[in-house]
């Protein structure tokens, strides 16, 4: 691809690392990018500039938006007294999809693990703790990934939090909508039964 | 998503419309851009405007460079005398992956196409005979997809080629090394044994 031009190559290395996208797919959306320079290519680069100037982690929850305070934590509207406490951003927006939850978000920024060495000075746990004691927050909502690592954190935030008088609850555990009983694993079957309830 | 800021939701609408990308995976690409904000984000905006700016089309073989002639055609040691057809920029660097062709190309831009109103004046096909004529071409090997449209076009070149004294060859059909015969069609069962050869 020495045709190519260097700065093409170079752009094609940087996008095959993102998430999603290989060397193949990046080459293709490069190409696409290059087709239609001035409606696609330039608007793009001008919005990744804007967005690499404005976006900033709230210094609140840890959300990310263009102010020190995030949109959620600003808005005078979110119920207050309630934490959902999710690792990452991507799981606070997956929760913002669901428009189950009016209450304000923390993000850990990922889990506790032994392997990786992320204790809890790495997680943002301390604010945690903190905004619980400053906030009067009546719940903790742990709404981690049902993984080893998720599961390891919760207990670790729930052991943090007993003795505050701070309710903390976990997402429950079942059947998702739409599943079927077959394609489900024994784990998730043997909670979801655990968990029934009276129709 | 109100949450994350406009430029945000608009980076993740224009990385969605990226051949490759969907809206899930625009959001993960995002929020891995904007973790890594210093070391991703900036380099790539600044690549793409750099990209943006220098990218053009070699005015001889419509191939993508930096400059009005792209490397290809301004090489020394290419073989003159010798075209590689293909539709499209793609399969320029596909072909130049394999390593096995030295001469130059021609980047059609596309296939013929009477569904999508394709002709030949929007396919750089005059520019092509021009070219056999101008630069004492001896041989035009069609690397046209093994499509209808592509067949189509490669008939309708080898057409209007007729009487120049060009030889006009395409790549073999057969079949790909590491194929097992169990997964191939039949046309491409039935071409390779058409075109079978003695060992």
């Amino acid at each position: 691809m020495a045709d190519a031009g260097r700065d093409i190559e170079a752009l094609i290395e940087m996008m095959a690392r993102l998430p999603g996208l290989g060397p193949r797919s990046a080459r293709r959306a490069v190409l696409h990018l290059i087709k239609k320079r001035a409606v696609l290519l330039m608007p793009l680069a001008d919005r990744m500039h804007a967005v690499a100037a404005s976006v900033r982690e709230c210094t609140v929850c840890g959300n990310i938006g263009t102010g020190d305070i995030c949109d959620i934590c600003a808005d005078a509207r979110r119920t207050t007294g309630e934490i959902c406490v999710v690792e990452d951003v991507a799981d606070l927006w997956a929760m913002e999809r669901g428009q189950a939850f009016k209450g304000r978000y923390h993000v850990l920024g990922g889990t506790l693990s032994a392997l990786e060495s992320v204790g809890p000075e790495e997680l943002r746990i301390p604010q945690l703790i903190a905004r619980v004691r400053d906030e009067a927050i009546g719940e903790i909502i742990l709404a981690l990934n049902a993984t080893v690592d998720g599961q390891t954190t919760a207990h670790y935030i729930a052991d943090e939090l007993e003795g505050t008088g701070v309710r903390v609850t976990s997402l429950a555990q079942g059947v998702p909508i739409g599943g079927e009983l077959d394609y489900l694993d024994d784990g998730t079957i043997s909670a979801a039964l655990k968990a029934r309830k009276g129709l």
